[in-house]
C-alpha cells in the first residue's frame, strides 16, 4: 500500500536531495518558494488545499470579505516551480530513522531533508468542547461559521418574541484581548450597529451588546501601554464593553460563565491564546511548553538530524535568549532563511529576525503600529494597514478586488458578505442552533 | 405563542393594508420593489436570508466566482423601503379562510393579500436519495458542495495508487443537457484541463472525462435545433462526451448507472429536470402537474382569493392557451406586474410575457442566443452573455467585481476560489467521502 508513492515521489532514481515541507503557511510556503527551480526536488503537504492570508481573516467572519479574497490554491501558488510537487494529504507520524513521513490513507513519503512548519491552533486550556461554541479564526470553516452565527442571530432577534431573547440574541462576546479578539469586537461592533440601524425594523443599535472579555489586566498585551489605552479607549466608544481581569470558567452552547455570571450570546468568538501544532507528537517527543519544537539557532530540531522547523511550531530563541514570538513575519522570514540555506546545502548560519512592526486594527479610522523604535496610531496607522495589507496579498488580482471592496465598505458602509448559507455543519442542527443562539422556548 | 409576532406584524392598528411576499427570487424581490414606498404594508419571507443570481451559480460551483460575488442580502435588496418588513422564516403552512401564514417557530402573519413565490427544485423523479451524490444548482450550498468534490477528486487523483483509481476521479459526470448542464459540462472541462496541465504533476488533461447524459434525443432541446448542434458540436471539440438517449436508472456515491453500465466518478451533477416548490401543499391543493399552481391572466390563484402566485411555482398560460416557462425573466414580469397591480389595488388586468431573449453559455468563446425571431452564436453571443449577467447583477459593486475578476479569468485562464472547505457538509465524513469518490481501498 505504501510502496506507489513513496517510489514515486521520493526519487526518479536519481541522486537528487529530496526535501519535504509539512505545512503549506507562511513559513513552508515561504520556504518552497526560496527552493523553487533549484536542484533539489521539494514535496509540500498540507491537509488543506489552500493557504490562508490569517491577518484578513477576521474580515471574513464579519461578512466584509469573501474566503477566495484571502486565499489561494498552494498549487496554484508553487505551479511555475517544476521542482516542486504539492500533496494534500493528513501527515499522521514522522519516522525519523527511516527518514520517512506517513500520511493517512496514501503511504509514505521519504525525505532527506524534513521542514516542519504546522503552525498554531487555538489553545482552550484543555476545554476542547469550548471549540465548537466558540470558534477561533484559523480557517475559513471557523471564519464562515462565526459569520454564520452573527448573522443569524440578527435574523433570529427581529424575530423574537421577549425583550430578553433579543438582549440576548444581539449580545456577542469576544473572549481573550489580543490582536485578533480587538479586531473582532471592534468589526462586531460597527457591523451590527450599522446593520441594525439600516436593514431591521423591530432592533434598535442600542440594544446590542459586544462584551471583550480578558483575563489579564489590560487588552493588546504586546503593544507598549498608551497603544493599548488608546486601542482601549476607542474601543468603547464604539461601543464595546472590555472587561478586564475576567477569567471564563466555562462555555456552553449560546452562553459564557464568568465567575458566577452567566452571559446569553448569540454569537461567541475565542482568541484567548494559541498553542502549537500537536508535531512534537510525530517526533516522538515529550510534549514541549507550548507545544513548540526547541529549534537551534539553525532552525535545526534540537537533537534529530535533517529535521528543522519554523514559526509557530518552533520555539526558536533570539540573540538575547528570549523566545521569537509565534508572528506571521517570524515565519516567513525562518522559511526564507532555512530555503535559502537548504538549496545552498551549505555551512551553518544563524537565524536572525528582523521586526518589520507589529500591527492592530481596532476600527473604522483606528490601528495601531509598535516598530520597536517607533510607534504609529489612529486613522494614519489605519491607512498604513490597509495599505500594507494589501500589498501583502498574494497577487494583483486579490489585491485589486479587496481594495475596490475596502473602498465600496468604506464610502457605503456595506458590508459584501452578508450570506447566510443553509449549512447545518456551520450551526449544528436545527434544534442545536435554536438551543445556542438561545432560542427561549423553554423560559 | 403566536401573538407577538401575527399583531407587531399584521397592523400598527391602522387600516394599512398588508401583503404578505413568500419568497425572495427573482419573482418576490421584483413584486415587493414595485410595493417600495407605497401606502401598503409589505413583508417578505424567505428562509434564506440573501436572494442568488442563479444564472452564474454554475460559475461558483467551478471556481470561478465566490458565492457572494452572486447574492445580496433580502433586506439590503429592500432596506431603502420604510413599508417593507423582511422576515427570515420557514413557512409552514397557510389558513386561506382566516388570511395567515404560518411561521415554523414563529407564530403567524396575517395577511391581506398572499404572494407565493417559492420556485422551484431539482426534480429527482422520486428517487431523493440521489440528491447527496448528485446536487443540483440550487443553492450556494449545493454550488459549494459541487466545488468541493471537484476539487477534492483532482487532489485525490493525484494520490492514486492505481491508474483506474486515478480514471474515476477525473471522471466528471453531468446529468441532464438543458442549460445548467451544458454550462457545467463547459466549464468542467476548461477548468480541469487547464488545471491538470499548470497544477498537477502526476496527472494527465487527456486522463479527464467529463460526460453529459441526456435522456432526450438532444442537448438544448428549448432552443432551435441549429444552436443545439453548435453547442453539441463546440463542448466534443472541448472534451465533453455527449450521450444522448441515454436514462439513468440510479445514483450512488461515485457513480451513476446508465442501462447495464456503471459509470464511476468523482463529481457528479444533476440537472435534469425542475418542479416546482411544494407550495400547492400549503393551500391543502392535491399535487398539480409539475406542483406548479394553476393562475388566471392576473396571476391569481385559481379558486382563491387574495392568493396570487408567479414564478416558477405558478402556472399561468400565454394567449395562445400554452404554460409560460420557468425562466427567471417570467418570474421577474410577473413580479412587476402584480406589484404595480397591487400597488393600485386596481381593476382586473392580464399579464403579458414579453420574451427578452433565452440564452446558454458553453464555453470560453462560445454561447447562445434566442431571441425568438433571430439568434445569435459564438463568440460574439458570449461576449453580449458577458454583458448582460455582468448588467443584470445586484448592484455596481459586483458588477465591477464580477468584471475585474473575469478579465483575469479570461487573461490568465486562473480561477480565483479554488478553495476547499474543511466542512464535512460538503462531503459527509471522512468514510464517505473516500466511498464516494471511489478511493479504492477495497478492490
Amino acid at each position: 500500500m505504501s510502496g506507489g508513492i513513496r517510489l514515486r515521489l521520493s526519487a526518479s532514481h536519481n541522486s537528487r536531495r529530496h526535501i519535504v515541507i509539512i505545512g503549506g503557511g507562511f513559513g513552508g510556503l515561504a520556504c518552497a518558494r526560496a527552493l523553487g527551480d533549484s536542484d533539489v526536488d521539494v514535496t509540500l503537504i498540507d491537509r488543506r488545499n489552500h493557504n490562508l492570508f490569517q491577518p484578513l481573516l477576521y474580515q471574513v467572519a464579519t461578512a466584509a470579505l469573501s474566503p477566495a479574497d484571502i486565499s489561494e490554491p498552494i498549487r496554484r501558488s508553487l505551479g511555475r516551480y517544476r521542482n516542486i510537487r504539492v500533496l494534500m494529504a493528513e501527515v499522521v507520524g514522522v519516522d525519523s530513522g527511516a527518514k520517512r513521513v506517513r500520511l493517512a490513507d496514501a503511504g509514505e513519503v521519504a525525505y532527506d531533508q524534513l521542514v516542519i512548519a504546522t503552525g498554531s491552533q487555538y489553545n482552550y486550556f484543555g476545554h476542547d468542547d469550548w471549540q465548537f461554541h466558540a470558534p477561533g479564526l484559523k480557517s475559513i470553516h471557523e471564519a464562515r461559521q462565526i459569520r454564520q452565527r452573527l448573522l443569524l442571530a440578527f435574523e433570529k432577534a427581529e424575530l423574537a418574541h421577549t425583550e430578553r431573547e433579543k438582549q440576548s440574541l444581539l449580545t456577542s462576546i469576544v473572549i481573550g484581548g489580543g490582536p485578533t479578539g480587538v479586531e473582532m469586537a471592534g468589526a462586531i461592533s460597527e457591523l451590527g450597529r450599522y446593520m441594525i440601524s439600516r436593514d431591521y425594523r423591530a432592533l434598535a443599535p442600542n440594544q446590542m451588546r459586544v462584551i471583550l472579555l480578558e483575563a489579564g489586566p489590560g487588552i493588546l498585551a504586546s503593544f507598549p501601554q498608551h497603544l493599548s489605552s488608546y486601542a482601549a479607549n476607542y474601543l468603547q466608544r464604539i461601543g464595546v464593553e472590555i472587561r478586564l481581569g475576567q477569567r471564563v470558567s466555562a462555555v456552553g452552547g449560546g452562553h459564557v460563565i464568568v465567575g458566577d455570571e452567566r452571559i446569553d450570546a448569540g454569537c461567541i468568538v475565542w482568541g484567548a491564546g494559541v498553542k502549537a501544532s500537536p508535531a512534537f507528537a510525530w517526533l516522538g517527543m515529550k510534549e514541549p511548553p507550548g507545544g513548540r519544537i526547541p529549534v537551534d539557532a539553525d532552525l535545526q530540531v534540537v537533537g534529530l538530524s535533517d529535521i528543522y522547523a519554523i514559526g509557530d511550531t518552533a520555539m526558536a530563541l533570539d540573540a538575547e535568549g528570549k523566545p521569537l514570538p509565534a508572528l506571521a513575519q517570524v515565519a516567513k522570514q525562518q522559511g526564507e532563511f532555512l530555503g535559502r540555506k537548504l538549496r545552498k546545502g551549505g555551512p551553518q548560519a544563524s537565524f536572525r529576525f528582523r521586526n518589520r512592526g507589529n500591527t492592530a486594527v481596532i476600527g473604522r479610522h483606528a490601528a495601531v503600529f509598535d516598530f520597536g523604535s517607533w510607534t504609529l496610531k489612529g486613522r494614519l496607522a489605519w491607512l498604513l494597514w490597509a495599505l500594507v495589507h494589501v500589498y501583502l496579498l498574494v497577487n494583483l488580482e486579490k489585491r485589486v478586488l479587496v481594495t475596490i471592496q475596502w473602498i465600496w465598505r468604506y464610502l457605503t458602509r456595506q458590508r459584501g458578505a452578508r450570506i447566510i448559507d443553509e449549512d447545518a455543519s456551520l450551526i449544528g442542527d436545527q434544534k442545536d442552533v435554536s438551543r445556542m443562539i438561545g432560542l427561549s422556548r423553554r423560559r
